[in-house]
């Protein structure tokens, strides 16, 4: 299973290349890329949402280390790249180990960068092949937001059981939370999986009681930008809503994230940061304004699922049934917690 | 209390008066009003939601009627009228009660055209003044849609209460979901709530269930298109989705209607059709496409919320606490149900 797209890559060599994003802001309609040759570009990139979703942030941020260094100053532009966006660990951890080499020479940031590159597309193929079998022939899943190829370098999170279900040639179909304020299902992920071949369907996330309730969904899958020691999971705004639903509805509910994205210095959900974005975006997000100027508007970016509401986290180390913070450091080979 | 804004309106007399709707596709940009002298224009607002809410459709279909008879073919235009939209049990009700005067008169028919309409204005008070002391002082309340000023000819169903607590000085807030797919949130509850003077946040759909969990909410109050005889109510799509939340979080959730929006021929909401809608109006409501050429969209522009979620009814006779059929018909002061 190829990817559907290419999000990032590294074009040239280390001393002088440089970083080429998918323009996610511009789909669906049309398939543009911004070439990043200074950190700043990055950081807006990745602030203005151009590159966006947990995993695919931390590729990015690896390869902005070496344009950091490039520009001669790594420490300094590298702290400034990881302040970027508060809630995605990725971004904070893919620097953080840059960091680790102990080393501003682009040559050997570029090997380090390549290396978080290369692990981000196994993590993916991982993810998939563990998740894969939760979804069975003819069922109906559900997704929110973008945890795709686009948020990723490989297969994406939540979409990576959905690709290599669809590889193994299980019939299913997948109803795409539209995902407001900024749209990422319908734009991001119908796009993607519709390349793919996949059975798509758009919906308002206010439908998606309806249709849960209608039968049609036999599952949910949904990514996660952190999850905290004992697996609360903080992801897009409207993932803890669709959680309660599932609840009630008696229907699974699965979180899809590779090892990076747990945060073991938060015991619980209610320490991630939660981002505030402009309330233009849900004003003003389609150009002429959706709501009587001087309205207040509220933006969280991210909400928290605690982890009693997730049925399994769905991991490249294999499915984590029972959620709890030891468990969650055994299924991901990590020591015992110190106490 | 005045209503904030005059949404319905006739002008002239019976013989060659007409029609003057509130254009609320307009809103919140612009105020503009639509002079209908054809039941086809009357007909067409319906249907493309120029005027909208189960109540003020009930009203401009009575005045609608007036002008069948002006036209000269009263019952087949009246009953083309009818048929402009599935859900809202108020445009039947209308019409068959501008029928039931035996009358192709315009004079006899806008007569009773006024009296429906004052009945509205009445009906939106006795809302108001049964349903105001459900919201305490310093409160959250948090609704759907707009079952507003701007969906009625009065101070609105859901709103009604919020107007009279404010009338009575009450200090509370609102949060508005903006409703997808066409922002009735944003755009109209936003814009009469703050024409009013009343604090309100517009807030994605998919944020509601964060804003109930953080304690600033502490009731919903919604509006219904079509209640059935057990209290199933069928409102603007993602009421369910509420209730459900709302059961989660121990959040009380009420439903405002007049007596005119229940039906007693449907025995649950299950028998309540729904209407669906353009999936343009999902993919590309804001101009540009906002899902990829060729993806399916879903666009049930309702859904049921069953009544073992509805904490009340709201009704012009009075709260409704114990919802079923016998209790409603009580309430309601109609006959028992003939077995």
């Amino acid at each position: 299973m190829q990817p559907p797209v290419n999000t990032i890559e590294w074009i040239g060599e280390a001393d002088d290349g440089h970083l080429r994003l998918l323009d996610q802001t511009k789909l669906p309609g049309a398939v543009t890329y911004l070439d990043c040759r200074d950190v700043e570009t990055v950081r807006e990139a990745i602030k203005r949402l151009s590159v966006r979703g947990a995993p695919a942030i931390g590729v990015a941020a690896g390869y902005g280390c070496v344009i950091a260094a490039q520009q001669g100053d790594f420490l300094t532009l590298a702290d400034h790249l990881a302040s970027a966006r508060p809630t995605a660990v990725n971004l904070i951890w893919a620097v953080t180990r840059m960091k680790a080499l102990g080393s501003d020479d682009p040559g050997a940031l570029l090997a380090e960068a390549r290396a978080i590159h290369d692990e981000d597309i196994a993590m993916c193929r991982a993810i998939g092949e563990h998740g894969a079998a939760l979804i069975e022939p003819n069922t109906g899943v559900l997704t929110h937001c973008n945890a795709g190829a686009l948020a990723t370098s490989g297969i994406g999170t939540a979409t990576a059981p959905m690709y290599i279900a669809h590889e193994r040639g299980v019939p299913f179909r997948v109803f795409a939370d539209e995902t407001r304020p900024l749209l990422q299902g319908a734009r991001l992920t119908a796009w993607e999986l519709n390349r793919a071949g996949i059975d798509v369907t758009v919906l308002c996330d206010n439908a998606a009681a309806t249709i849960l309730r209608s039968g049609q969904v036999q599952c949910i899958i949904t990514g996660a930008d952190r999850i905290a020691a004992n697996g609360d999971a903080a992801n897009k705004i409207g993932t803890y809503n669709l959680a309660v639903l599932a609840k009630h509805h008696a229907i699974p509910f699965y979180v899809a994230a590779p090892t990076s994205t747990f945060d073991f210095d938060l015991p619980g959900g209610n320490a991630i940061p939660i981002e505030q974005r402009d309330p233009m975006e849900v004003t003003h997000g389609f150009g002429p304004p959706t709501a009587p100027d001087g309205v207040a508007a509220a933006n969280p970016a991210f909400d928290v699922t605690p982890a009693e509401l997730i049925t399994a986290l769905i991991t490249d180390r294999g499915l984590i049934r029972q959620i709890n913070t030891e468990q969650i450091r055994q299924a991901l080979g990590l020591s015992p917690q110190a106490l």
